[in-house]
């Protein structure tokens, strides 16, 4: 681990806020933000906003021009080194005659990991890399688990009573949270690569499952694009006349292997998934999303599913909001899991952010064993 | 309202700082503090830690001796201005010579507020009120109640996994919460004047319902008195064999009035209450209790009877302990509240605090409308 100054960490954390940018436009490309400084100033800084698109590193070496020769490049990913949608950026890095790169984290991707430190290094160039590597990390938790596992990140919202209900016995559950909590949901919405549901909940709320860029609270560069709404469809209960249909965005229907296919409106794709005990096998869905390029996903499901998610050790968040209010024992619950029948079989967590949101509270955690 | 000095808030946050070393010892009185300051120096202090013995001004005109003459007193309550169990704290302020009387809050009494502040003014000193009144009530919320209303302040304690479950099917249940949150619940009990609790949960768990000293954390002076363990038996079911009865302090088994007398171990009484629906009334219970000078209530029970005090809107606060881990919807529920239909039927609260202890969070919360 290299010795970093002030100055570098000041360097990095901007470009991590420019990587910030992109949180809901860059999938399935990861979010990387690019500051170029010399003699103590910076001279070009850029981020990567949309697939297809320019890299960080080389808005940022436009923005510089002239000055990158002999600057310091902070980049909050290893530029990567090989002729993809767009020339190496590591080559860029070479070519505009940079004198240092310091990185915050390398590649996730064990195959083409430490090849743009090697290709910068080959020619000369100083690097150095480990500066705030947890906070840039914390920008592609989808991107670096599907490099490293070929599996999604995925986030489980719930919300619920004080005493864990989310609907009355009669099913009434509108609004159990408030309108800043539903605010937040949209936010984690956007920034996923796809929000997740089953067809019970589908048919029951009839929902959207989509981002309305209105309802976002933070400013947004251009146009938020939709995520991929994926319904579990196991026992091919959905109808092509849901809301969902009617509105901007993919919909992937997974459905069980050989099942007959519908005629389905423009837009909408089936999944075959295979079987396990006779429902879909979720792991096996989670696998078909990630090659599908979808990094981070939003669960908004019900008890069962959710449930089945979580038995599966499928969800690597839990994002619940509590709101200020009492069900009691004859409401419906929260996750329908396995039962147990000792304590110590419980999946157990750890806390990572405890907030008040409006006038709830949101508890985010983790499994205590991270999802292989 | 009278305009204070940072002095002046600086005299009366020590005066309360005394009072909180009462706070296991002093009920049924309330936790009062005082200070005696005299050109800028605090010369006397006291708090009054037993009922029976000195109220806070004796002990700090005690300590400040022939200083008291021409100082300020700075007490968190109105001084009392009739004989009890000892002389009226007024007439002693007045006998010392003080000058001045700056007091938190008057006495919430309605049948003696005021006659402090009048007997003091009557003698020619000066009196002002209102300092730092809201950290004074939080000193005697139970105390306060019981002289406004005739009720006790009862506090619920709650604890369950994540998704608001507090046991397996099986009944396990040992332990959701971490070592750090059962030590935080031996605070409560020991500020309490009663842990309640049902006969379900004492023939089930044959708990002790008792205050161990030596797992409270902070500094407390003298001996902690146990609270009296107030059982709710409307069925008649409790048995003098259980391991409650073999621990020092008081018992009261709370069973239909009329029931059959048993013979109970000593230091164990009977209260009679009368019935409501064919359950005991709790309201007439908690009524009782606060006739016999039961100031705060800490509840450790059941779903069912914790269900009843809250439909019975007998609850001012909710402690719920929430431990990282989750139990699903096969396991046992928080509370038996009645049933509800539509949405704005439901109990609403507010939070009061929201923190980590240990491993557990720890939430207050307090019904939106304040029980009568």
């Amino acid at each position: 681990m290299s010795q970093f100054s002030v100055d570098d960490h000041r360097y990095m954390q901007r470009a991590i806020y420019l990587a910030e940018k992109a949180l809901f436009t860059t999938s399935p490309n990861p979010r990387v933000g690019c500051v170029i400084v010399k003699d103590g100033e910076i001279v070009g800084e850029g981020y990567h906003k949309r697939a297809g698109q320019a890299h960080a590193e080389v808005n940022a070496l436009a923005a510089a021009g002239e000055k990158a020769v002999g600057a310091t490049c902070y980049v909050t990913l290893e530029p990567c080194s090989h002729y993809g949608r767009t020339p190496p950026c590591a080559e860029a890095l070479v070519h505009a005659g940079v004198h240092e790169v310091i990185m915050a984290m390398v590649d996730p991707n064990p195959l083409v990991a430490g090849k743009g430190i090697g290709l910068l290094e080959a020619s000369g160039i100083r690097v150095r890399y480990g500066l705030l590597e947890a906070q840039a990390k914390a920008l592609n938790p989808g991107f670096i688990k599907r490099m490293q596992t070929g599996m999604p990140y995925v986030r489980l919202k719930m919300a619920a009573t004080l005493d864990g209900r989310t609907a009355l016995s009669n099913g009434k559950s509108q609004w159990i949270t408030g309108p800043d909590a539903r605010a937040d949901v949209q936010h984690w919405r956007a920034r996923s690569c796809a929000i997740l549901s089953g067809s019970g909940t589908a048919l029951i709320d009839n929902p959207s499952l989509n981002v309305r860029p209105e309802q976002l609270s933070e400013p947004y560069p251009g146009d938020v694009r939709q995520p991929v709404r994926v319904i579990v469809d196991g026992r091919a209960q959905l109808t092509p006349d849901l809301k969902m249909f009617d509105l901007p965005g993919d919909i992937w229907v997974a459905r069980k292997d050989g099942a007959e296919l519908c005629e389905w409106p423009a837009q909408t794709d089936q999944l075959a998934i295979t079987e396990s005990n006779n429902k879909l096998d979720l792991r096996v869905l989670m696998a078909t999303l990630a090659k599908r390029e979808i990094n981070e996903i939003w669960v908004e499901a019900g008890s069962r599913l959710a449930g089945a998610l979580i038995d599966a050790k499928l969800v690597d968040e839990f994002i619940l909001y509590l709101a200020p209010k009492l069900m009691g024992n004859s409401a419906q619950g929260l996750l329908g899991l396995s039962e147990y029948t000792e304590m110590n079989q419980l999946p157990e967590l750890v806390w990572r952010d405890v907030r008040q949101v409006g006038d709830d509270i949101r508890i985010i955690s983790q499994p205590i064993a991270p999802s292989p």
